[in-house]
């Protein structure tokens, strides 16, 4: 059943791997508007997804997350015309000619076949099928049980839209069975899949990267950390953490603990304290003998991402106990260091081991539109094929088309 | 044990990672000095390899593969220095400025520390390594059992010529223990290592694909196509078989299947025949009706690489019968039509899935040396990372450096 879906999903992206940017981008066109038309039909699906969570008793937030209104579908539709507007990322490459007279062109490709495993908001449906449509991918979604009735009815309107273009239906594939057992089975169809990309939280991420065979991109985990050195300017150190922390704690490129040297620790930490009321503090020995009313981290704090109004604190003597200390706990997304010493800023930027790392910035800017690639399909905090924000180039591979008149070795 | 030794390479890798492309290329020359000063000490624990080899009743040729001599030393000594006169990988990339004033530089950096799992042949130990330093990367070597005494010996010298230029030893490992858990284990440590790169045969190549929780990148599985369209050059075909098949029948790049067009099968297939007296061909039915000697394919045999004078053969219609056979068993390594007709030629090119796709062109050509990038790691025949010839530049990733003045999300 799953390897059907796969089967088809395979065979339909010949086809849209050929097909040109135009035809593409009209199918875009074509799924933003039959979303717009088809509203009411995906919010009456959407409600039973509701029901159905109200009554398993999930939490306000989830419900948030899991909710669609007119608005909300209006803004994936503004979403997709987005993508409409980025440019092709296929055919893009370049040619050399070999002294034997052998031409080679170097150009982007689809990948092939996607696939998404997310949990429960069903935007994710619709970004990732525009994502996908764009680069000429086909893919097959494996969103969460709480929101399948909604992801179904996306997926029928988006499955329509692009048949409307003479692209095959079968592109996009929904996985209706919801079971952990559909998804063990998509990590192992290394004959169809040719990459996964799991979206959602920590363990669903830590599940998918143990048990796939198929090539896995781990996106999304952030122990973001911010270092203020001892040259740094106090009021930006202040605005930046505040930033970091409490602009939208739940995402993953917020900062999650604050590391703070040693010489201005005493002057600065209860001005922090002061600054963020929200926030609670869990502090080293040292912070907790300059806040005595804080809470004391444990080890397992500076490996923790709260996603929360909670920050880890530690005092570090300079840039490379800082360095050390964020090298052994972060996730490898974004860490700032907050200093007007040079040396110190490049010291940190080299040493750090993390796909982005600030000089005197917020480490909320790490993401696709901020970095000025237009849309994402999520940030890799691993290092093979794509690192940081990943957009539609990171969703291509290359071939090698080469051309000769007879050539031998 | 074997997590010391990852443990120990992260810890040096950090200062291999920020040393200039001139100390990295200083330690390329000392490696190749020391390989033959020590050239002696080599081989002597290279014979105790072909001893106990020997003693094991190994074949003739796999105790070739793990011969070292004079010449194989010089030749792996000429191959550190074309390391060395490559362009550097690390450092390029491209900046730019957000309109909030943010400057992000896009740099291309090391992975961290690869390993590589190998089987007998002793020059990968240093191939490898050189590519690896080269890149700033620190590497896990474990070479097969057979070679261990030269591996251990080839890393001993390379290890002591890296120390004098400043860098630690321990960039390079080498794991002397070559049980199967050992590479298991190697496997797992996602903790350590950022990227593993398996060498060998289809067996070890599955085996870590399977059982890797390690980002890997598949190489070197080779069962190329040529298909020989009616419009073909018939003088330009035999010669393009002949040396596809036969120039090197051992290596990836070599073809293992011919297809060939149901017009011209019953001129052409005698002239094959005739032309490659040493080759076994193993036809389908139309193929056997055309050249009644030959031995019947199985459907096994179209999905062999036979590594071997062995060329299975199957009669088609048309280019798009070629196509879906070749996708349906191919590697998605090289495949090859041989045509004068421009359309069948692109219909070939955009639809076969495969790294490098060839037009009149022999399939040999799939090679890191012959597309120009110099020294390869290996042919990657999967889509995510790198596709087709691995050269340095695969083997970075990127760092976005991001630096403001107090910029807030």
């Amino acid at each position: 059943m799953l390897k059907d879906k796969c089967i088809k999903a395979k065979q339909a992206q010949a086809a849209l791997s050929s097909a040109s940017g135009q035809v593409r981008n009209n199918a875009l066109e074509l799924m933003a508007g039959a979303l717009k038309r088809e509203a009411e039909y995906i919010l009456s699906e959407n409600e039973r997804d509701i029901e159905a969570a109200r009554h398993k008793g999930l939490s306000e937030s989830l419900i948030d997350r899991l909710m669609l209104t007119k608005e909300r579908v209006d803004g994936i539709c503004a979403s997709l015309m987005k993508v409409y507007a980025l440019p092709d990322p296929l055919g893009k490459g370049s040619v050399w000619t070999r002294p034997n007279g052998l031409t080679i062109q170097k150009v982007q490709v689809p990948l092939g076949l996607l696939a998404i495993i997310y949990e429960s908001r069903p935007n994710v449906t619709c970004d990732a099928a525009a994502l996908c449509i764009k680069s000429g991918n086909a893919v097959v979604l494996r969103g969460g049980s709480e929101a399948i009735k909604s992801n179904i009815a996306l997926a029928n309107v988006l499955r329509g839209a692009i048949e409307k273009v003479g692209l095959s239906a079968d592109c996009i594939q929904i996985v209706e069975d919801t079971s952990r057992e559909t998804a063990t089975e998509l990590m192992k169809m290394n004959d169809y899949i040719d990459l996964l990309i799991p979206r959602g939280g920590k363990s669903l991420i830590q599940a998918v990267v143990k048990n796939s065979t198929v090539p896995v991109i781990a996106t999304g985990a952030g122990n973001c950390h911010i270092y203020i050195d001892e040259s740094a300017d106090m009021k930006m150190a202040l605005n930046i953490i505040e930033n970091a922390k409490t602009s939208r704690p739940s995402v993953c490129n917020a900062a999650e603990s604050l590391l703070i040297n040693r010489s201005i620790a005493k002057t600065l930490l209860p001005l922090i304290k002061e600054h963020l009321p929200k926030v609670e503090l869990r502090g080293c020995s040292e912070a907790l003998a300059i806040l005595p009313g804080i809470t004391a981290a444990t080890d397992e704090d500076f490996y923790t991402e709260y996603n929360d109004y909670i920050l880890s604190v530690k005092v570090v003597g300079d840039v490379r106990e800082a360095v050390a200390h964020i090298n052994e706990h972060n996730t490898k997304h974004s860490d700032a260091i907050i200093t007007q010493n040079t040396a110190a800023a490049e010291y940190f930027m080299i040493n750090v081991d993390a796909a982005a790392v600030y000089v005197n910035a917020s480490t909320r800017f790490t993401d696709g539109e901020e970095f000025g690639f237009g849309a994402e399909i999520g940030i890799s905090t691993q290092k093979i094929h794509a690192r940081g924000p990943m957009g539609l180039d990171e969703l291509t591979t290359v071939k090698y088309k080469v051309i000769g008149n007879g050539q031998i070795r």
